[in-house]
């Protein structure tokens, strides 16, 4: 248990953590960062904290954890603002979806200090936003990568991977460029072809209600996401979602060749391996 | 109330129809038929009909209504060998994803007769098939496209459209060839995007059980359909489909520029277009 965690941005995944954290007992004492005085005042009234914070540094004061949780683009800039200020020896991660730029600029930023920053990515989201979605059980059978550069980060990593565990999610262990690679494909790449999707109907809003089954429903979900918070996502990790984007696109001219030529076994031996793929995908539904 | 109702094909649909007819009381006698000796055995002990019949003109002789719930590519076939035999005045159905060119093969296999064939279109699929996954809610609430030709066949349209409604779809008119054109928006390139984006990603299983949240296993779940089922839809609606598929290479195309020359606002702007789109899609989620 932490004697303190302090929170920083109290969006869907920020008010989540507290009301996470509350719920499991995993701190002492919870502080939360809000930038306007507006959202200070809703987190005052919504959200079981001790304290709200418009003022980074306080909001950091007596914090063994900080938790930043603003959109991927602002974290360099938070995490030079606190570095110098976080209490000796406490624990600074983020849960922001990409982590190999953030890790470098953190390894300058803490090379001096006895504290530390180790990433974290909850996979945890929602194409829902914003404090009023929040949900204590957001996290439940997630999977939560941490990830960390240095060896001396060890005893801290192993804390922070407790830490998720206790909020019930499946945390694993990987380094920041295999993780951004590998997200290119399993998330980002996903979001932005659900994207390219839905721009590619958008002018059948008339009747696409009503002729739309799940299955459409399901494909474009993460469409809805917030086009700030994923703009901020997707150019963080530009380079690795246009070579996930290249294979994409790769399959897309095979499926396309297939599909003037009729050649129906074909079709169907490219539609199996999309399916033995999906099947492969243990786990929730 | 329909007198006798035949269900050809007991998969998914058909044994889901079996169990709604049945449970909402549509029809006084239930017929099914089965092509194998193997499903005929298991419809008898699992499905609440009064025959199984494994010969088609056995099957609706007596019968004033047919539901033809076999893979589209067979519905041909299959209304060919009935269309001469089935009693006078009797409705006959599809429940095929595609529907112009069944239509047109009908009007002229049913021109000389009393009885009429009448399209439908139910919006119940799921990723899973076969007569073990079978439901009786399975079509509740999902649309149903109900599609015909001639003006003659209005009453039976307004029977077929209480039919659907009385299993608890929203059941709607539309033109067979209109119908096709938005089946290729709505359905089947989605259905073929989904496919695309677990084929060029499917050499990574080894760690995408863990790494994958739910945003990337809801956008590939329609991707774990049937491929035989699939191939016959996507075949059937080819040009359509290869029309909405250019469109979906237009917004691709544009995605990935924005993307590479780093254009923030423009990406936001694409994101939020797909956004919109998908907010517009009221109804269950």
């Amino acid at each position: 248990m932490f004697e303190q965690v302090t929170v920083i941005g109290p969006g869907l995944l920020g008010a989540s953590l507290v009301l996470a954290i509350q719920k499991r007992g995993l701190a002492k004492k919870i502080v939360i960062w809000a930038r306007s005085e507006k959202t200070a005042e809703k987190a005052r009234k919504k959200l079981p904290v001790d304290r709200v914070e418009q003022n980074l540094e306080n909001s950091v004061r007596g914090s063994d954890f900080v938790i930043i949780c603003t959109p991927v683009e602002t974290i360099a800039a938070i995490l030079k603002k606190i570095a110098p200020i976080v209490e000796e020896d406490s624990i600074v991660t983020d849960v922001g979806s990409v982590k190999a730029s953030i890790c470098r600029e953190a390894e300058n930023l803490f090379k001096s200090r006895s504290a530390s920053f180790i990433g974290s990515h909850p996979m945890a989201g929602s194409e829902k936003s914003g404090m009023e979605n929040a949900d204590p059980n957001l996290f439940i059978n997630r999977s939560c990568i941490v990830t960390s550069l240095a060896p001396k980060l060890e005893l801290g990593t192993d804390k922070l991977l407790d830490f998720w565990a206790g909020l019930g999610m499946v945390a694993y262990r990987l380094g920041p460029k295999e993780h951004d690679q590998k997200m290119a494909h399993f998330s980002h790449l996903p979001h932005l072809v659900s994207s390219i999707l839905s721009h590619s109907i958008r002018n059948h809003t008339e009747d696409a209600g009503q002729l739309s089954g799940q299955g459409l429903r399901d494909t474009i979900r993460i469409s809805g996401g917030d086009p700030f918070l994923w703009t901020g996502i997707l150019s963080e990790n530009k380079d690795n979602l246009l070579d996930s984007l290249d294979k994409f696109e790769e399959s897309l001219k095979l499926a396309r060749s297939i599909l003037t030529g009729q050649q129906r076994e074909s079709l169907c031996s490219f539609l199996d391996q999309g399916a033995q793929f999906k099947k492969s995908l243990k786990g929730y539904e």
